[in-house]
């Protein structure tokens, strides 16, 4: 078992009702990653400039994150400036510089290839399909994208769907891909598009999986203390794809289970700035919080 | 066992983007008779006009519903006049036209005043407070509230809510009572005004039970067709109390259930106009509905 994962790695300022950090580590290969990692071996492709602070490097390899599809290139690394509302229900983007993730256009490794899961970030969908043949033998594709690339490249995207398993998304890309108002309605649309798996990220609200005619519900992790939401989405992905990647086969059921470890990892990301939440969070930190979500939903 | 409900009693005029349905039955008190007469003894104190079509009595007393406490008076009923968004996602009033409902002063009927449950739908909190002092040994007193008596009338809100056992409002609500941001903080908040339980509604993301330290989260059923939101709260609010009243007793277990039941009555009233979901369903489809809700949730 191993799963590659394609995207950024940023350098992120966050600001929020709590604080600000400035050019904290970040991107969604990165969330992905320390998500992912402690469900399986994870293999991370992504590009950063010669302004990456080596310490995040180490961080990364100690915890395990093979690094053999890390370019560096000379530039900056991708910044993202971002402003929270005081009550998190929207954020303003202050700062998007590409630096040298303007010309990523990644490739595996050939180790990378050989992986049983990948998971295609939120970059061009034509990026995403050059990675997707690149690979041998992959039992699970799964893939992000957001609402820039469905308005723009609707036709690089519709590919793309055509050549992935799992598709993540918020509700708002559901309907906007689908033309549907209604999510569930929203939900069919998108997998007529290709994904045969398809979760409906709902932020504080959960998350919804379609397999097929099997729909399953997750509340989020109610939590009284949020402090920066960025990387929810990435670390959902994660803890979902990192346990699919060591389950024994991709079923409803591991696919159940997959959205609990996505939204226990979740839970612990939004609990601090950056990746600190996930960094201090044990194995044994996720389980218990999975057993937790089996409690919130019990009855 | 049995289950006194105090609210009103309206036609209703709605228009969705599915079609409009003028002057059908409608009102909190008859939503929440209508879903809770599935599970007890139901009760019901309002207050109609001499405009107030006779087959809607015929209809409600039909199916069991004690209407002793159905006052009668010279001019018009209760009329709301509303208009939803295409997407469900607002609503319009065009029109609210109190007619009698504005001098409602409910009295309880001598045998109503014995019965082990009340719930006091969104009513002026002086008149809940008043109803609440009129019953004998009540169980379990359930209550509603609305941002206009929240804003409007503090002081009087404040002291209903410190005789009533569990209180059921919206998220938005939630926060604006507690002065919170986030949901947890504002439970908090609301139940140290008194409640011993709060159930935050959340429309279609479901609803948070809060019972003491117990955080229960159900999300709402996945419908592909909603037809008509009006008295989705109110029939949640009917399963609830309707099981509760049944239940031995009133306790973590049984308020989830409770929750669990509220979620599959207000799942058959969006899915048509006024009262017809609900009323087309039997106590076996409603079990059935509960069912499919535990293996919604199911990992």
């Amino acid at each position: 078992m191993s799963l590659v994962v394609v995207g950024s790695v940023a350098l992120d300022t966050v600001e929020t009702v709590v604080g600000t950090r400035e050019r904290v580590l970040g991107g969604a290969a990165c969330f992905f990653s320390v998500a992912a990692m402690q469900f399986t071996q994870v293999k991370l492709v992504g590009i950063v400039g010669d302004d990456f602070p080596e310490e995040y490097v180490t961080l990364l390899a100690e915890r395990g994150v093979d690094l053999a599809g890390l370019d560096r290139a000379p530039g900056q690394t991708f910044h993202w400036h971002g402003r929270y509302a005081d009550d998190y229900s929207s954020r303003e983007s202050l700062a998007t510089e590409l630096g040298v993730f303007a010309d990523f256009s990644p490739e595996l490794p050939a180790p990378y290839r050989e992986a049983q899961t990948l998971f295609l970030a939120n970059i061009h969908p034509e990026l995403q399909a050059n990675v997707c043949q690149q690979m041998t033998h992959p039992r699970l594709i799964g893939c992000d994208t957001m609402d820039f690339w469905i308005n723009g490249e609707p036709k690089a995207l519709a590919r793309t769907l055509s050549m992935v398993d799992l598709l993540t998304i918020n509700d708002e890309e559901a309907c906007l891909l689908s033309g549907e108002h209604n999510v569930i309605r929203a939900a069919r649309g998108v997998m007529r598009m290709g994904p045969k798996y398809l979760v409906v990220k709902r932020g504080e609200h959960g998350a919804l999986l379609f397999a097929g005619d099997d729909i399953f519900a997750l509340p989020a992790m109610p939590l009284d203390r949020v402090v920066d939401p960025t990387g929810a989405g990435d670390t959902f992905a994660g803890g979902m794809l990192g346990h699919l990647d060591a389950a024994e086969s991709v079923d409803v059921a591991s696919l159940r289970r997959g959205v609990a470890y996505g939204t226990a990892t979740a839970s612990f990301n939004v609990a601090e700035f950056s990746l600190d939440g996930l960094l201090s969070a044990s194995r044994a930190d996720f389980d218990e919080r999975y057993e937790a979500l089996r409690q919130l939903v019990s009855f």
